[in-house]
């Protein structure tokens, strides 16, 4: 079974392929980000990411895909395109049957990290361990991409026990705090 | 040729394929809303709208795709799933090789009723004007998509003649400003 988290944007979109492992770890069967070319349109760009996204979802064919919840408290920028990647992703996962879930960064941050408040290198260093990576995986978007995959595992009723194991280890609190920290 | 305009949005999502006529006109071939179930979740509506939407390209084969601009200056309850929906549109125009466009409201209002904060009925009216119909089209969605397809056949280099030919009849200056508010 292989969970798809993506980070979604139009530069750089954040993709992982992880299939759960025991204690609520995972292993990474793709890790990455889909870039667009900042000289193309809009439009086009947008096709390009769908057909990306295409192309993995029909290679690993995965049951669940964990996308990161948009907001626009802040007005940045790029709100816009990183909403309308996310609306494709959404659109492309639920039209594939897979089951779709959404999570704030503060809720992930929370689940991988241990903090909700936690910065890049701290996710980066947290996926690296629970996906026994050689180094934090890079950039930031591949991470947080792995980082929601992980995410869902973590709220995954099936990985329960793997999940209470593993916190029963480290810290129950956490691993308390993580559970009530569920938006579904 | 068909111009397909879209108004998009989730609950509502407005579209009209449009034939170009003489003057500025355009004779309508499609015109209404897609709407999907409040009920069902986000990701299962952004993918219904896909479908339907692929559905009407698939029928119409527009050349051209018009869509309103996504602005995040508001920020409403529903500006996500309207960037969501809008990202969809924008891929599916540009993966369709259709030539696409975006207009703000407000350059379609001042293009399509000759007044930037035109409301919605001046707009109703206008749409049932150019297109000929025998009432204004509702809801308001269907009748905005009608008039981003009318604003990008006001723009099109190719209708110049017959816009300026209908614009002299009714005021030579309102032609003027439309050409010099175009954002191409």
């Amino acid at each position: 079974m292989f969970v798809l988290g993506i980070d979604p944007g139009l530069s750089r979109c954040g993709y992982a392929i992880v299939e759960p492992a025991s204690r609520g770890r995972g292993k990474a069967h793709a890790l990455g980000v889909m870039r667009t070319p900042t000289d193309a349109g809009v439009p086009e760009r947008l096709a390009m990411l769908q057909a990306d996204l295409e192309e993995l979802v029909n290679e690993y064919s995965p049951a669940v895909c964990s996308v990161e919840r948009i907001f626009f408290q802040k007005n940045t920028k790029t709100a816009v395109s990183v909403a309308q990647a996310s609306g494709i992703a959404l659109a492309l996962a639920a039209s594939r049957g897979m089951k779709v879930e959404q999570y704030s960064p503060s809720e992930v941050k929370s689940v991988v990290a241990g903090d909700g408040t936690a910065g890049k290198t701290a996710v980066q260093e947290m996926v690296q361990v629970l996906l026994g990576l050689p180094t934090p995986p890079k950039p930031a978007d591949a991470a947080d991409a792995a980082a929601l995959a992980l995410c869902y595992l973590a709220h995954d009723p099936g990985m329960k026990f793997a999940q209470r194991d593993a916190v029963a280890i480290s810290s129950p609190d956490t691993g308390s705090n993580m559970r009530t920290s569920r938006s579904r």
